[in-house]
């Protein structure tokens, strides 16, 4: 099986996605992970530009990895400067780093019109530059920026650039796309080209690097690995800027799932969805949930006849095993129609509902009353779990509500438009005792009664927010804090609104979702209701007793 | 130029997404912008299965397209039952769509194993149902299920299947990568195969429907145009079952930008980014930021690149004209990017601008300021035309506020369903007076005293309502009811609420869309606000004051 090697950019070209800014802490974490699942080449950053990456390759030349070697990242030296005597070029090599990937130009016109030099001065960089790495002992990598287009408009000269780089010893030829406005017919055409002019140069490997702007930053990848590449560049979720990168999991699946070759090999691609989601937490996002194997929705099925029609021939459902790349199959539930994805999705939630029939019944009884009454359980697995529980009797309430009472005042001219209103939530909760817990407490207001029995705490909490369901949230969290200090871990990352009868306007039925997330994970609840400020507090209940029930609380 | 006939599935297939669900009038309402923007073919839905798609068929039927042609879609006769006799195939004829598209079945497998039937009769089904539709005059698009697996499994029996269709006088033959696993060169592969088989057959085309799981939706179908397919399928924004259809968006805009093709042509190219948000408003999302041609991140630099450099060589930096795809200033993603399309846009709401430069672009700037802190004018016409009317100083107030209060009570234990929440809301308003009044009055509660002066008249009501915003909206209409009785006629018909950073959970910025209709028609307006409550209430007043507006109250 041919190995291709596997070149991650995302702390270099994926932090240039708007929304990503990494810490020290946080690059290392994903370099570790990186490591951890099999990335050969992992580009950490321009040692010359900043404090946090110069700290970043002096971690990992005291700390090595196990598998993956460190890329620095910079370009050739400067137009009318030697090599020897250009800082940047010198702090690649104090940097540390194994491997040095270096841009330079390939474009006529961008070394005539950007970089205004000559054609000639810009092949001297090349050369020169890769020539004095090689000579402190370094793997050269050299990035031909802007390749294809500079091939569109002058072939000769794109490959001249190539050619140069490889006589001076560069290791790889990565071609970059660097505005991503290539088609793969065009990739496949220049890589072939690249080959045949650097045949004379055996041990210089052609690597690529594509932009998703024309939506074929995946494709782009694979045909370049057909016409010959052996390196793939991409990213962790394809972030980076503009539309982002080729998204390095969906290309290494590809490979190894399609093509027949090995990246990180069919073991470690297992843990696929799981490097997505540790970057992506680390990132401060979420998976998007339609990524090609990744993505929640990846090998997710709504339709009625679905469920056992997998089981009698799963290839007519999903492309691949989702086992391969630890994705689940996940049914989604509104469109439930059978007993046998009900227990199947139960179990996901850690529910053994095998066998009892009846059970199993009853609660497919009430998400379908539910879900008449509008509500759905596709993005909602907590609500789901906690359906399940009271179901079969392994629910107890984490607390009660007595009344809440929430008010928003605003006084401003027709068509102002500062958020000026104010508002404020007065929950009244019950927390129920058990004799597990040292005392029985009754609590009105911060009054504390020690008692020897298991009895209700009430608490009483007002809180405010700049609407009335962060109002709502502060003063739940506020009420449980001192009961559940885990609520502390638990964020909200989001909330959506929805309303199901439209045609009815303002009386229709609202439909809130809401995304909690803490160390653990992330899960969804759902609230519905005519009021749209009962259907958040439903919603936003149902994520806090689903988060602590989750982690045993 | 070759035309290359553009199919969209959005309102079928892509409502198999996950979160999507479209009522009667939003299917109509995205038809009829695909129909501007110039789709040939619009697939609408299942005419057998739902009166919601009934009507839809209907009110097309009744209100023809302008240049889109209607698709209905369904599948191939069932098994051992004779075409003229099968309840879905004459559902499809009664639709009255002059357009059918039936799937059927191509890989062997699936034949066998899902449909257990034998690999003649499925042949026969094909035959008999597309014969049977050509009887009644129908264009028919015979969709070639699982055609790539089934090719990839047994040529020789996708082969027949195709033949069979092509045979019996499909007009269409349009191969579907059901599963999404397929990459380009097997696409083109099994094209190149597809067209050698049919060729007896020159007024046959050929089609392609592609899915994105293995992240090459879009270069998959651009690879069956090169090999000759003259029809693609997609979904706008890429919405569909699992990780999506392909993008029907970047496809169209590959193939005119890219490979000379023509799809909408390329004055209405420049609709590109406005149609995907216009869309994804409807589904009630956002268009993803990353997008390729119609994100809000497609076309933006990080970190200072400045404006000067990409000037002298935009090519470094985009691989297309941003303003080719209506994709143009950064902060200013919608229709409205530029001075021409403003004006004509304000005329189409009333307003002669035509000159006055320094006028448009003063109304350019605030669209452009409020679009910043999160407005988008895409589906807020109403909310548009009281900027426009504002901007240029033919805006009267209809009413001002002093205030307003929403109270929301509820008592209940923590998980009931019921909608017993108590809203309700109290606002205080003054219309102000003018001299062509029979009488200036001066109204403080309900006692009213004549004046010969033209004075504010103050309203103070309070309405009652399921939530929040039906209390407010019926307070409003109570206290407008006396002056405005024409606010009686209008009706709020929808309701959309979004978080648009979403990242900061319940303090981001909430957006509200509400739609309202009166017999002259259906506007809509928009309200940004960090309080749900308060974007709520500006959207509603901007519905009752651009209501009132355009009948000249």
């Amino acid at each position: 099986m041919t190995k291709i090697i596997t070149y991650d950019s995302t702390l270099r070209d994926g932090e240039q996605s708007e929304g990503v800014s990494l810490s020290l802490e946080d690059k290392l974490r994903i370099a570790w992970r990186l490591d951890e699942f099999g990335i050969d080449i992992i580009e950490g950053g321009f040692p010359g530009s900043n404090p946090k990456d110069i700290a970043f390759f002096r971690e990992l030349r005291e700390h090595p990895l196990k598998h993956a070697r460190i890329a620095a990242f910079g370009s050739t030296c400067k137009k009318g400067v030697l090599a020897a005597d250009d800082p940047g070029l010198v702090s690649l090599i104090d940097s540390g780093a194994p491997i040095v990937a270096i841009v330079g130009k390939t474009w006529d016109a961008q070394v005539e019109r950007a970089l205004l030099t000559s054609l000639d001065e810009n092949l001297r960089m090349i050369s020169d530059s890769i020539a004095f790495l090689k000579e402190h002992d370094l793997e050269v990598v050299f990035d031909a920026e802007h390749f294809f287009d500079g091939y569109r408009a002058n072939p000769d000269y794109a490959l001249a650039c190539v050619c140069a780089a490889a006589q001076a010893g560069a290791d790889s030829i990565d071609l970059c796309d660097t505005n991503g406005g290539s088609l793969p017919h065009q990739i496949e055409e220049a890589i072939l080209a690249v080959k045949a002019a650097i045949a004379d140069a055996p041990n210089t490997r052609i690597g690529i690097h594509c932009h998703n702007d024309s939506g074929c930053a995946v494709a782009n990848t694979l045909a370049a690995v057909r016409a010959g590449a052996t390196q793939v560049q991409g990213t962790i979720n394809g972030y980076g800027e503009r539309v982002g990168n080729a998204d390095l999991l969906t290309v290494i699946a590809d490979l190894e799932l399609k093509l027949g070759f090995e990246c990180v090999g069919t073991d470690k691609l297992s843990q696929l969805t799981s490097v997505a989601t540790y970057v992506a937490e680390i990132c401060n996002f979420s998976v998007w949930t339609h990524s090609p194997y990744v993505g929640a929705s990846a090998f997710a099925h709504k339709g009625g006849l679905h469920a056992s029609a997998i089981a009698r021939f799963p290839g007519a459902y999903n492309h691949i095993d989702p086992d391969m790349v630890g994705n689940g199959d996940r049914m989604l539930v509104s469109e439930l129609a059978g007993k046998a994805s009900l227990v199947s999705k139960a179990a996901s939630l850690g529910f053994d509902l095998g066998g009892d029939d009846e059970k199993v019944q009853r609660i497919l009884d009430q998400v379908k009353e539910r879900e008449a009454r509008g509500y759905s359980y596709e993005v909602a697995d907590g609500s789901l779990a906690l359906l399940i529980a009271r179901s079969i009797g392994e629910y107890e309430p984490y607390f009660t509500l007595e009344s809440f009472r929430v008010i928003v005042d605003d006084r401003e001219d027709t068509g102002a438009l500062a958020a000026d209103a104010q508002s404020e939530a007065t929950i009244k909760i019950h927390v129920p005792g058990t004799m597990n817990q040292p005392h029985g407490q009754h609590a009105i207001g911060k009054e504390v009664i020690e008692l020897d029995l298991p009895v209700d705490r009430r608490f009483v909490a007002t809180g405010e927010g700049t609407g009335p369901v962060g109002a709502l949230d502060n003063a739940l969290r506020m009420a449980l804090r001192e009961f559940y200090p885990q609520v502390d871990d638990m964020e909200l990352i989001d909330f959506k609104v929805r309303l199901i009868d439209e045609s009815t306007g303002t009386g229709a039925i609202t439909r809130v979702f809401i995304t909690t997330r803490d160390d653990t994970g992330v899960w969804g609840t759902i609230g519905v209701s005519e009021n749209i400020i009962e259907a958040s507090w439903n919603a936003l209940v149902e994520s806090i007793e689903y988060g602590l029930m989750r982690i045993g609380a």
